[in-house]
C-alpha cells in the first residue's frame, strides 16, 4: 500500500514553498493535479511520474490519485496554495470514506488569503472571513447572505474567484451586495498573479472595485471600518493603544 | 539605511517554514521578535543578534526594529504562523507611517488556520471566518456579535487565542453564544501544539466544546452545516456532486 499525500504548494513560486511540501514532493513518485498547477512544479521535481486533468475533473483526479495509492505508489497531489482551504483534500477523505488506507498526509501551503495580503500590506491583522465568489458549488443566494454577515459584523473579507470568463461580472455583484451594507470609500485591494509571472497589486475603494476588471488569477481584499492605506499599503490596524 | 523584513515563521518547526521565510533568515543580521518565537529559531540562525521584548510589548519590540533598520541594519522581525494575520505587519506599517524608509518586506508564513486545518483534516474546505478571542485589543461585544453572523451565515469558524491565564473561560462563553444559533451536535476540533512537541488534536462536537480546557496553544474549529467526521477526520464538503 502506499501513500497520497495532498501538497499546498503556495501561490506557484518555489519560495513560497514550505520546506515540507518541498520534501514531499522530492519523495513521492507520482505527481497528481489540475494541469496549470503541475506546469509550476513540473520543471523542479523532473524525474516523476505526472498525471494532469482538467478543471472540473476533480472527482475523477481524486479517484486516480486515490487508486494509484492503494496500488502501491507514493502520490502527491498538488494544491495551488493551500491543500486544505478550496482544495483537494477534502475530497479526498469523502471518496476515501471510512477506509484506513491509503494513508491521506495534508501538507497545508501559503493560501492567497496570506499571501495576497503580505503584497497588499497588512489588511488581514484583525478578524476576517474568506469567501469564494464561485458558484459552481455554491448556490448564490448563501454567497450574498456571507457576504452581507461579514460586512455587517464589520468583518475584513477575502474573495477568492472574484471572476472567470463564465462569471465576469460576479465581482461587480458582489460589490452591489456589500456596498448595500459599506460605505463607497472603504478601502479595498486586489492581489494578481501571487507568486508568479506579472504579480502586482492595486488600492483602491469599494466604488472603484465594483466596476474593477478582475479575472481567476485575482484576489481581492475588502477592509473592515478601521483598515486605511498608509505608505502607499492597506493595513488594518490591530488596536494597539500606544502607537 | 538598512531594512526590516517580517517573517511568519509558521507554527514552529523548520518543516513548515517556507523556503523564502529561511532564506529570510539566514540573510538578516537582527531577529526580533517575542522571545517563545524568537526561541523556535535560535538554533538554527545562531549566528544572528537577538533582540526579545515580552508579549504585550508589541509596540515597543517594533519601534526597535524600525530603528534597527534606520541605522543600516537588516533586521528580521519573526511572527508566529502569519506575519500579518494577527501579526506584526500592520503595525510596523502604522509605525512607519508616511515614510518611506525603512524598506518593509512581509514575508507571509502558514497560519494556524492552515496548519491547524491540515492536521484536523479538511475543515476549511468551504468560505470561513478566522475569529480571536482575545479581547485584550478588541471589545467583547464586537467579538460576539462577529461568532453569531459567522454561525448565522453558516461559515465554518476558525477561533484563535481560544484561552488564555487570565481568559480561562472566554472558549466556553463563545460556545455559549454559538450554541444560541448551532445545534449541540455540530462537529468541532481542537488543535494544539502545530508543529511543536506535543502537537496533537482532537475531535468533539459544540457541546463537548463548550466544556473543553483550551490554552493559548490551541486553535479551534468549528464546522459549518455540512461539516462531518469522516474516517476519523474533520470534513467539509466542498460541495462536487458527483462523490
Amino acid at each position: 500500500m502506499g501513500k497520497l499525500t495532498v501538497v499546498g504548494i503556495g501561490p506557484g513560486n518555489y519560495e513560497n514553498m514550505t520546506v515540507r511540501a518541498d520534501e514531499a514532493l522530492r519523495a513521492c513518485q507520482v505527481i497528481v493535479g489540475y494541469s496549470v498547477y503541475v506546469d509550476l512544479v513540473r520543471e523542479r521535481y523532473p524525474d516523476k511520474e505526472f498525471f494532469t486533468t482538467p478543471m472540473t475533473k476533480e472527482t475523477d483526479r481524486c479517484r486516480m490519485a486515490l487508486e494509484r495509492a492503494r496500488e502501491g505508489a507514493s502520490v502527491a497531489m498538488v494544491c495551488s496554495g493551500d491543500s486544505g482551504i478550496y482544495g483537494m483534500a477534502g475530497l479526498l477523505y469523502q471518496l476515501r470514506g471510512e477506509a484506513e488506507e491509503p494513508e491521506i498526509e495534508v501538507v497545508p501551503g501559503l493560501t492567497a488569503a496570506c499571501s495576497g495580503a503580505a503584497l497588499l500590506g497588512a489588511p488581514l491583522t484583525h478578524d476576517f472571513a474568506v469567501v469564494s465568489l464561485s458558484d459552481r458549488l455554491t448556490d448564490w443566494e448563501t454567497i450574498e447572505r456571507r457576504l452581507t454577515a461579514a460586512a455587517e459584523a464589520d468583518l475584513s473579507l477575502v474573495l477568492y474567484n472574484p471572476a472567470s470568463r463564465a462569471r465576469p461580472d460576479y465581482l461587480k455583484r458582489a460589490c452591489g451586495i456589500l456596498l448595500r451594507v459599506l460605505p463607497g470609500d472603504r478601502p479595498c485591494g486586489v492581489a494578481r498573479n501571487i507568486g508568479r509571472n506579472g504579480e502586482g497589486y492595486e488600492l483602491m475603494d469599494l466604488s472603484a472595485l465594483e466596476n474593477f476588471d478582475a479575472d481567476m488569477f485575482c484576489t481581492v481584499f475588502v477592509g473592515n471600518s478601521q483598515t486605511r492605506v498608509i505608505g502607499g499599503r492597506l493595513v488594518t490596524p490591530r488596536g494597539y493603544r500606544d502607537v
